[in-house]
Parts: C-alpha cells; structure tokens; sequence
C-alpha cells in the first residue's frame, strides 16, 4: 500500500517471542522550497505532496490566496523532497521580506516562530453563517473511520476530513498537522467552496484551530479535547470548536449557535 | 490543578444540550533565549519548564553535556514565558555559528531543519549493554497510567515515563515532545544516570527516537506504532524500539537483544 512500509520484527505474546512481518507507517522529509528558497522541512506520509504544499502555504498565510501559488513542483532529491513552489510577486516579496526579519534557527512547535510576539498570530474572524448538528458530526466521524486505509494497515496515522456539501474529503498523514494542511490543499485544488466542518482524530490544539481559521472553517469537530488557547482562538476566530466528539456525544467550548438542535444553549 | 484551566461548555447527549463546566488542558507559549537571543518558540503546558528548557537544550544537541547548561531562569513576559538559558562558551560559539549559516523562518516539524540536509542528523551509537524484559515494560505503562493526572482531567495530554534502577518519573505535556524533553530534563537535575527505558503514550515517531539518541537511552517503548524512519534510526542508534505495547503484548522492531526472555529471536 501507498504509504507504507513493510519490516520483520518480533512480537511477544503469551511469554513468548516470535518473529512478524509489520507494516508500518513510511515518512519521508518534505522541503517546502519557495521560488528557490528552502524553507521549513517536515517530515510527511509520502502521498498527496503536492496537496500538502498547497495546504500548507495557505494555512501558514505565506499565501493568501490560492491563486498566488503559481506553480507546485515535487522533486526527488538526495535525503528527501523537493516541494518547488512558485509563489506570485506580492506573497514572495512579503515572505523574502519576513526571512530578513528573522535572525535563524527557529522553530519548534509553533511554525517558524522564533520570538514570542510571532507565536500568537492573530487571525480574521470568519464571515460565514454555517451551522450544522451533533448527530450530522458524529456520522461525519463515523463514516471517516472507514476511509483511513493508512491508519488501518499502521495503526500510526491521523486523518483530517471534510464534511460539507459534496462527499467526506478524508487525508491521512503521520502528522495530525499535514493531514489538515493536505486536506486544505485537496479542497482548494479541487475548487470546492461549500461550507462544513473540519473533522480531526486528534485533540483540538492551538496550531490546529490557527490552520482552520486560516481556511476559513467555521466548525471543528476533533475526537480528543481541546487545548485552552485552542479555545480563544477558535473564540476570536468566530469557530466553532467541539471535542469529545465520540460515542454517540460532544462538547462544544465556543460558538455553539453553530450547532442546531433542541435546547440550545446560546454560546 | 496546575496545568489545567475551566471552561463553561455546551454538552450534547441523548439529544439534548446542556451547560458544562468542563477543565481542558491549559498551554503557555515557551521561548528558548540563549544567551540573550531567542531560538524558538513552543506551546507547552505550564509546569516543569526549567526542566523542559534543559531537556530541549539537550535532546535538540544544543549543548551535548549538562553541565555546559550554565543558568536556567524563567521570566514571565508579554505573550508567553522566556526561558533565558546561559550556555558555556563552547556550545554558544556553536550555536552562533548555526545561526549564522541558516536565512531566516524555518522548522515546522522537524525543529529548525531548513534544508533536507539538516533534517536527518545522525546520531552517535549508544555504548550500553542494558537489557529488560517484556513484562517490566508493560507493567511500567500500567504504573504511568495511575500517574497522568492532566491526562485524567483534561484527556489531552502525553505522558513520557523512565523505567530506570529508582521509582518510576513520569512528565506530562500537551505536546509528545515536550512531556520527552521535560522528562530527560527532570533526570539530568536529579543527576540520574541509571539506564533505562523511556515509556510514551504516543506512537514512536522520528523525532522521539532522535531525542532519545541524543539522551543515550536505549530502549523506547511506546503504546502505539513506530514510522520507518524511526525504526532506520533506532537500528543505527542502538536503540530497542518497541510499539503497541498495550494488552499484555508488544512488537520490538529494532535491536530485539535489549529484550531477555525465552526464544529471544536475535535482532
């Protein structure tokens, strides 16, 4: 399978070892190269590169704009990939002119943050009326857990869908980070521009809700919790930002106008 | 609870909403300044930060011994919290010399890799001739089960544990990397220097692996699954590195000899 990785180790069960062929999860390094300038690098599950660039460019707001990535061009190099992506005029002077700003080595965690005052990146609220239902999320989550091939084989993957007009968009990566970054790609180069909902099977972290916002996702539906921060953001950012979203329940910690249904509880 | 913050929340189950006091997982954002000049920034949860800034400083190679960690102070600032660290002159001169090679913004994933070629750093083989066994591991997952409280009550944070010769130390962070370098951190304050396992309640990725060489540990058990890469740098470390080890069994991928027991498979 795409993606994967076959290695024969050893298993220990009932006090015994035996030997077992494992499939585990393949990763590869991802240089984001930007009009000849590398980068960042991440490590990525192989598949759906180029949705990955794209994703990533904009949810990092060094594009705004699908339109001002020109071109994505993969590269095999020596000790990895070459995403070559050719940023328009307006973004790469504003990207040439920030790498000036910043002195080197830096980021961990926060993307490229090196000083606190660029951690905490303020992001536009998001213009859009959209509501959904608890009982149309936990079907969105259900029906995600039967297209994640990648996690099935490995047992190591996350996934990020999508849930709005069209099918369940679903993308999986070893990082919970890349599989958003490749569902956003997938969903601008497939032109699609309903509203719905980002589904994660991770918690619901900071870095998480500042990608989707970046977006403009107006609800997030993540099968773990949601981080204090995660919730200002997903707050200031007019998301609508639910955890737990699991065994026929959910918690919703902003914006619960977003979720139609009896009984709710102005947010 | 340290670490963690309420939140007034909507709750939905059997189809009806409700108010919910909920607690969720608080995080601050952690500057790493060396000697004056700040090198990354991360979000972390709260606690054990001096021993995060020490762990950072090591696993991330920034200073290979302790003692060339001259001062740790914590500072609360603007936006986050500074961890101002005072390194020897050797380690500075070093890092000031990275500095210099590098352009600007970088790193997301990998912490501050810009190029390929800073991506997959090698690391030194581990000199230890130290063994364990299939039932010492599982049972010290069991026993850092009992001792993740901001997992408890938040359901959002990892949890890094050392199996060693004294009781069981167990560190929790939002981030899996994090809960490793305050871990690693807590031990080089407690002058341990005992060899061990390292537990993780996430999956065994690259990054933990590379972490773990930098420490010299040499053995990695985690609850989920390893990628490829991290199995190639295990092998080439040292390191036994063992996944899914839940449910009274586990899967040991590289340098199976750490593990004793009958019908031990050489590896």
């Amino acid at each position: 399978m795409n993606g994967t990785a076959s290695h024969t180790a050893v298993r220990w069960a009932d006090g015994r070892f035996g030997a077992s062929d494992e499939t585990v999860a393949d990763e590869v390094p991802v240089a984001m190269v930007y009009n000849g300038v590398s980068h960042a690098v991440m490590m990525a599950s192989p598949g759906d590169l180029e949705e990955l660039a794209i994703g990533f460019t904009l949810t990092e707001g060094i594009a705004d704009r699908y339109a001002d990535i020109v071109d994505v061009e993969l590269a095999g190099v020596d000790g990895g990939i070459e995403a070559r992506i050719t940023l328009a005029q307006h973004p790469w002077q504003r990207l040439k002119a920030q790498r000036r700003q910043l002195a080197g080595r830096s980021g961990c965690g926060l993307c490229g943050a090196e000083h606190l005052q660029s951690a905490l990146r303020p992001v536009a609220r998001i213009d859009s009326n959209y509501t959904t239902d608890a009982g149309t999320l936990l079907a969105g989550l259900t029906a995600m857990a039967a297209e994640q091939p990648l996690n099935r084989a490995t047992g190591s993957a996350h996934a990020a869908g999508w849930l709005g007009a069209g099918p369940l968009l679903v993308r999986e990566d070893i990082g919970r980070h890349n599989a958003v970054d490749k569902l956003v790609g997938a969903l601008r180069m497939q032109r699609r521009s309903d509203d719905g909902a980002l589904l994660v099977t991770s918690r619901a972290s900071y870095e998480i809700v500042h990608k989707a916002a970046a977006a403009g996702i107006p609800v997030i539906a993540a099968i773990s919790g949601p981080t204090r921060l995660a919730i200002e953001m997903a707050e200031s950012a007019g998301i609508a930002l639910i955890g737990f979203t699991r065994d026929e329940r959910l918690t919703v910690y902003s914006h619960t106008w977003r979720l139609d249904g009896p009984n709710t509880v102005a947010g």
